[in-house]
């Protein structure tokens, strides 16, 4: 059975930008969702900001073994209900992927509990990402570096947990290193941060770029039929046979205070 | 120089039970702060969500090593905005103790990513805590265990991220078992979680109890003077002498998107 | 096509004491590869001690997806050749279980770095096994708890790193309690610690340690064709054009000081 | 009271090379402890593997609170109980810094149970150092990054287990990037990674290496008076009142097997 994969994007700056426009005519969300679907194993659709509910309804998310994530100038007209939907259903084990300067989603701050802050230049500079280690699933087939010829800079201190592995490593031509491939677990969601992406160069056209989200979304699909229970908000009856005693709080069948 | 603690109550069963008015009759941050200060290193002063601010604004903050959190029927009626204030000075190094149903309060959820969901009851039960590693400076001076003699119990599953440190496991007379001693970082803030303290029993008078929280605040206190940099947002100039080239998005001196 | 298996037994007790023998009159690792081999996914097969190598020969080890390793009385017998060998296959994504007294084992103490030391108490006390997250593959189809009807207790402090995930957590009749699951990552090998299997009781025979294993087993299982690269000893020539400068210790085309 | 700091040095090259010589006269040892002298807090002196026992006697490492460690060309000639030795302390307690070419080191592989393999490079060529959290002590004093003008190149991929904590990351000119400065916890002693330190080159001259160093003593000095207890390996008596029932394999008082 195919890995349904849920390509979301922010949608914004391919309608109000002309060199965005130009360089991801179908938006870049076709365009990340027409790489994975090149993989038999994958079958991606896509979902935007502008569809209702983001295009994010319980029914899709329900239907996504893994999602991935792309915004950068509407971050806050994401609906916190949606992020709200879109955390549990990562905690219950759907994958994830963040992308570029999606570490300032809603999802991803919500997440990693942290600022997700970072330094950034526009400058077209090339981008050398290295692989840390050439064994793990997300690097299958990369060898041991590969080049962004024209990259935003993103630049450390990356504000951010320490992650569960560190995959990736960048140089930019500017100076800077970054930890630009990071694998993070939350519940029983695999996630993945991916740095390259910015809007303005054909980062998604790229061959290993594409490779990579190919193997990401193979790394953070769960494993069927694995969900956490729904454990009842009430009182738990104990298990050794015991007697109550001292004052209470909670009326009998309260469903306790959050 | 002493450790200055701020010591955060809900203070709202103190006001409306007149069970928990009798084993706190000052309230529980006034019992937890008294305990606090018989320590020599340490200067504790109190706070609760009726105060303006709840008490928290940001001269408060700067002048708080570490804050203990302890909240149960109120969470949601504490405002986003101090709940920021909170996380933004743990990532700066802020110590924070959450305890007992603090496990379900906006500070603790925001910094960790999950649910912090667990089972529960409330039978007035005996809780046996276990220490894990005698030689962390959180357990200093207790021996291989120590009992609750009534408690609340809370088991497992514990819906948290691997901890950095597991410091207690308790188990209950009713059977179950609980990580009740959980130690975190976010940003440069160290976090520690300790499940014991139901309000209907009068455990922060427990000695024990209150030797826990001083040791996890000297534990969490930060070195003095350490503080992340405010990097500024706008764009960073390179290191290397680099040519920009290509489109660009942002103007320049831009402060980037969020 | 199924997952490879070899099941290590030390193999020891099984000829020098009745009672054991008595328990397991095939020997623990032939109980083991029984109980995997009735999952048609898994191809169990047994090694041990007393065969040439351990029955762990170069060849064995390359079709081995994952190891079991359970020993005793005979630690110290183990060749450091061997254990280097298993050390390096696991590092290359081999999975392996380590189970019981295993924690003693030199492998285990290698790949951890801690002395896995624990306290014990072999009284025949029933352990009540907690399931710290339900919604993990190792725990598909438990319930919230189940119970070893006797065992031997091990207990805290239990003296490892932090682990990657901790997924059961035992009680004793006796009061203690113990972290019985745990699991780490080392190089592109995951590793299951499970504490119950004392030789003296029929634990190996119990429907729910043979489903924890089943379960294991797939879950350490590496991802087919995932290698770590042998990277050369030899000096690596660089990415950039630079010069050559300064003094140097090294001859050209050294392989390097270990 | 000072943190009691003992410099180890292989001091091979030293005696071996006249490059090294001419860099460090008296030996990089020295050199580094002389540095630690010049804080008020440290007091520092130096032991190497010529000395009996390498000059790490029972005696030394009681009156240890950190530990440095440098070797290159005689891994293999540091004894096995020594290097126990060094093990029992660091889970104990002591700080241990492992400096450059140490990851090769017995001590260094034997707490981190992974190869500790990197690719490597000696041209002279210029390293810069960045640093990945600003706020962290190891960092404090550093700006955003610093230079090492001449330096052996260490790169990706360093077969490590997930660091605690990522302090710095470094680029060479020729290309490759590095994670320089890594932060491990094992039992309660805390170890620090700085990969700069060839011998062929004045870098323990260097203020900003100086500054890291005492900045890491400072770090991975244990809080004093924190020990493990030394645990009896004798059964454990139960805390609950139990009959014992079922076969044993243990007698009475036995010290159980390892």
């Amino acid at each position: 059975m195919s890995i349904r994969v849920t390509v979301w994007g922010e949608n914004v700056h391919e309608q109000t930008s002309k060199v965005v426009q130009e360089v991801y005519p179908m938006g870049m969300h076709n365009c990340i969702a027409d790489a994975l679907n090149e993989d038999p194993e994958i079958q991606a659709r896509t979902a935007t900001l502008q569809e209702p509910e983001h295009g994010l309804t319980e029914e899709v998310l329900q239907q996504t073994d893994v999602l991935t994530w792309w915004g950068h100038a509407a971050h806050s007209k994401v609906e916190d209900q949606i992020v709200d939907r879109v955390q549990a259903q990562v905690l219950e084990g759907m994958g994830l992927l963040v992308l570029h300067s999606g570490h300032y989603s809603k999802i991803f701050r919500r997440l990693l509990g942290t600022t997700c802050s970072l330094i950034w230049r526009e400058a077209g500079e090339m981008e050398r990402v290295w692989v840390c280690n050439p064994g793990h699933p997300i690097a299958q087939g990369l060898g041991r570096y590969f080049e962004v010829p024209q990259t935003e800079m993103y630049g450390e201190p990356f504000q951010v947990p320490t992650p569960h592995e560190m995959i990736f490593s960048s140089w930019y031509q500017g100076g800077e290193v970054f930890r630009s491939g990071l694998t993070y677990l939350r519940g029983n969601g695999k996630i993945f941060y991916f740095s390259p992406g910015h809007e303005t160069y054909p980062i998604y056209h790229q061959p290993e770029i594409q490779l990579v989200l190919k193997n990401a979304v193979k790394w953070a699909c769960p494993v069927p039929g694995l969900w956490l229970d729904n454990y009842t908000r009430k009182a738990t009856p104990p298990v050794e046979d015991i007697q109550e005693r001292g004052p209470k709080l909670h009326e009998p069948g309260s469903e306790g205070l959050r």
